[in-house]
């Protein structure tokens, strides 16, 4: 098998680069060790993370390299992850293997180490929760922050400032501030604009602590709101909890989505509710189960959810509330517990 | 042609959302203008932001809605980009399409957006220019802050802070703050180690300023140098300068790379330069040209380029410099005119 993602050959191995193919032989015949192959910018960190696997500094592209070594060692068909190999890079992966070998060589699977990702084990909790604490923790800082006047984009900078000089490799994603009907785009990135007098404003972000995600959504309201605006928070708000409360081993992920969708259905704003419930989250911020209409995936102890229902009525205003939920063996813990209570600033 | 790679679609619409496919339809029997299927989240950004094309809500999978869209218009054949699709993708499209058609409908080709992005307009480069200058001045302001003691994230954390408050989107990638026996290692991120008395510190970041992207690396040093470092430091920047200088329309990309190789090789050090000499650079990151050994494409005038030859002495020390620069009908441009004399801090 051919691990080519570098998340997943992280996963794996603990290697943290940007460029390897891990070769995992499985032979009955010979004892053939697991090898990572990378380029030369990486000679040294590569041998200082690496575990469980060898490691080789390849000369030219890492996939000729791993190629040449699975044919040297008389093996004759090739795993790879459909899901992160581009037809170009499955094209190139080709030429390396003779032709009378080149059709059966590379076989495309499902994604199995995503899938294996999806349960988190005790130290990958441990390191999501210190990453969801960190995530909290700078909510309640950035507060005071918030006031009319200030750019949007002056309050990303103070939340990324002070996640960094707590330890964060990076933001998890491009921080969401959405003031005023900007509020109403759910991927509305800070931008120059100046927070208004009256409105919501919409604060979706993350760290990477460790290489972990945290991923977390806070809307609160400067000056005084309209009775639509607080009636619809409050919709929001039960959807989410009622989300949350669906949240227990072999619940399907659909029933989770479901329960977010039909308290905004009865509160008659489901059709400003656009997008999924949520989405897993460990080593990359959009990682399984889906938690969507439909989805028949059922929910595990280890699993690490968003819950992230909004609604977004166009030109007008955005609302949306987001935890990071674990699945426990008996139900679930909330990771973000920072309030969710209505704040007017 | 079915363009699904973001920077793609908006290089060409305009449109800065994560999930899109673009139809673009040739035919010379009808009059069919170009098609954006987006999904919910986006249905007030798309139509803010799109130029030159429709846009249509996709009520599930945005290409199975652009898939349904050509097969009633009669479209046989439709081109994909091989190197932005993955095999997984490329599957999952055909299933949108009837089975007698299935197997020719998606043709690969080369990766044709790309190729007309990698030569950047009028409007483009001064985009470009802007996010370079703002890269620029942050070195400059970032001084201040480098003394031993200080961890490298919080350098970083200045840094991004100082960015952010200019108005960055987001840095174009990790920062780099590489200190002490970490500058050997050519992409080490900002960790939690606290900058030495005395040793190199090498600076490697990038701005996102309407999209496009600033990357550049200084190499200071803390305390006073060896001799070695000294020497090191010097041929570095001579085999800078060399590549630089090689800059100019016509000028095959290999043999710039050949210009800082050379250098490095006569002074004993081309075994520690361990990547290649520069990359395009755009509204991504990593764009082409490859300025790499052997590489016979030609530079033209309006590619914006990075010329970052190093070395790297595994467990001792590593230097880099890089500048942005742009071809010109005559022959080059730095972008980033930060001093690259020494600097001992």
């Amino acid at each position: 098998m051919l691990v080519t993602h570098p998340q997943d050959f992280r996963y794996l191995t603990g290697f943290t680069g940007s460029n390897a193919a891990l070769v995992i032989p499985v032979s009955t015949a010979a004892e053939l060790k697991a090898i990572l192959f990378t380029d030369g910018r990486y000679t040294t960190q590569a041998k200082q993370q690496t575990v469980g696997a060898g490691v080789v500094i390849a000369q030219g592209p890492v996939i000729r390299e791993a190629c040449a070594w699975m044919l040297q060692r008389k093996i004759i068909r090739c795993a790879f992850d459909a899901e992160h190999t581009t037809v170009a890079m499955l094209d190139s992966m080709r030429q390396w293997i003779p032709p009378r070998q080149r059709r059966t060589f590379f076989q495309p699977i499902q994604p199995l180490v995503a899938q294996l990702r999806e349960i988190k084990d005790t130290e990958e909790i441990q390191l999501v929760r210190a990453s969801a604490n960190l995530g909290c923790s700078l909510f309640e800082q950035l507060l005071v922050h918030i006031e009319a006047g200030k750019k949007e984009v002056s309050i990303a900078a103070h939340l990324e400032f002070t996640a960094r000089m707590a330890g964060a490799e990076a933001m998890s994603f491009e921080t969401i501030v959405a003031s005023g009907a900007r509020s109403a785009l759910p991927h509305g990135h800070a931008t120059s604009q100046r927070l208004p007098r009256q409105g919501f404003v919409v604060l979706d972000f993350g760290v990477v602590l460790d290489g972990y995600c945290s991923d977390m959504t806070r809307t609160v309201h400067l000056g005084s709101a309209t009775r639509k605006e607080r009636d619809a928070y409050e919709s929001v708000l039960e959807a989410q909890l009622a989300a949350v409360a669906a949240v227990r081993p072999g619940v399907q992920c659909g029933d989770v989505d479901e329960a977010a969708r039909k308290v905004l259905r009865d509160a008659k704003l489901a059709d400003y509710f656009t997008h999924s419930t949520g989405h897993g989250v460990g080593l990359e911020i959009h990682e399984g189960p889906r938690i969507a209409a439909r989805q028949q995936q059922k929910l595990q102890p280890g699993m690490v959810i968003t819950i992230e229902p909004g609604v977004y009525l166009p030109g007008r205003f955005g609302i949306r509330i987001e935890d990071m939920v674990l699945v426990t063996r008996n139900g679930h813990e909330i990771l973000t517990p920072a309030t969710k209570a209505w704040i007017e600033l």
